[in-house]
């Protein structure tokens, strides 16, 4: 159990991330560190791992995020290991990987772990879409994923047309609902 | 510090490693246990890692692996990761995404770790070789592997000619050498 202080401290060393979680969650503060991840398919071992992790050099209410890409062309790769992916492939390298499959559809899935004097919180949600060859900006894999319902990738959208279709917005607002019924 | 008994603890929930390793390697008993992995793309960061989970459980001798598999057409992956490509792909799957990139390179990097009374010490070896469209049995990415200089792929070898060009091999002698000097 740690004692809660009004600031949420969000471990990311992804200032994009921060600032999409920013636009929802008052109260937060990036501390801008890498954490170590498992190697694993499923974010909930991620995050598990990451909270606890977070937990062992900081105090009061702790955020830690996943974002996995699962492309069932690829079997569900690359999963929560797409920052390598796009490491070494880049979003066009990606792309062109799912595209050799043929099957281009896709699961955007994140999941926050959220600790505070109550215990550890776990909050997710999924955005099915199809890969496109890039278009737009965003980051990481923004301009290859568009999402179900939108003619638009992540890349092109702004910042709240994004909000409005985003998992990362979705399982933000589910912290939210959690953080109004346990203040 | 750890004291030293005549058994090295070689830590894999892979027994076909622990086969090859033994054939090397003697007094070395298998403890069937998947240790976690961090994401990395290099097998020091993951092997250095794994030997300091491992002896937080164990005493005594011990030993660690790590296997990676780096297709120049892949940007370096798999690396380190190639477990969950196998799990999500099979081996045809992981060499058909190798051949829509064209570029059919590869080398595949074994890293021990290993910890006795004096310390950590870190041996590893690299092979090049090609990827090709699976052949022959084997484990793990044998079947889609032919090593330069042989026209077998690793899953048509015997264990006695995989022997004389695996990555593997070459690391596990270089501790047989550490050991012998050491004792």
């Amino acid at each position: 159990m740690t004692s809660d202080t009004p600031q949420i401290s969000f471990i990311t060393g992804n200032t994009n991330k921060f600032l999409e979680a920013s636009r929802l969650l008052s109260d937060l503060v990036q501390v801008a560190a890498d954490l170590p991840e498992v190697q694993a398919l499923d974010s909930e071992t991620v995050i598990i791992a990451k909270l606890t992790s977070a937990a062992v050099e900081l105090e009061g209410r702790l955020l830690v995020e996943d974002t996995a890409l699962h492309c069932s062309g690829l079997g569900g790769l690359p999963g929560p290991l797409v920052k390598w992916f796009l490491d070494c492939l880049k979003p066009a390298g990606l792309y062109s990987q799912v595209a050799a499959t043929g099957n281009m559809r896709a699961e955007a899935r994140c999941v926050l772990g959220f600790r505070d004097k109550h215990g550890d919180h776990f909050f997710s949600s999924t955005q099915t879409g199809t890969l496109v060859a890039p278009r737009g900006g965003g980051f990481g894999w923004d301009s290859i994923f568009q999402p179900d319902g939108s003619e638009k990738t992540y890349g092109e959208m702004t910042p709240e047309e994004k909000q409005t279709c985003s998992m990362r917005a979705v399982a933000c607002l589910q912290l939210v609902e959690y953080l109004r019924g346990s203040s």
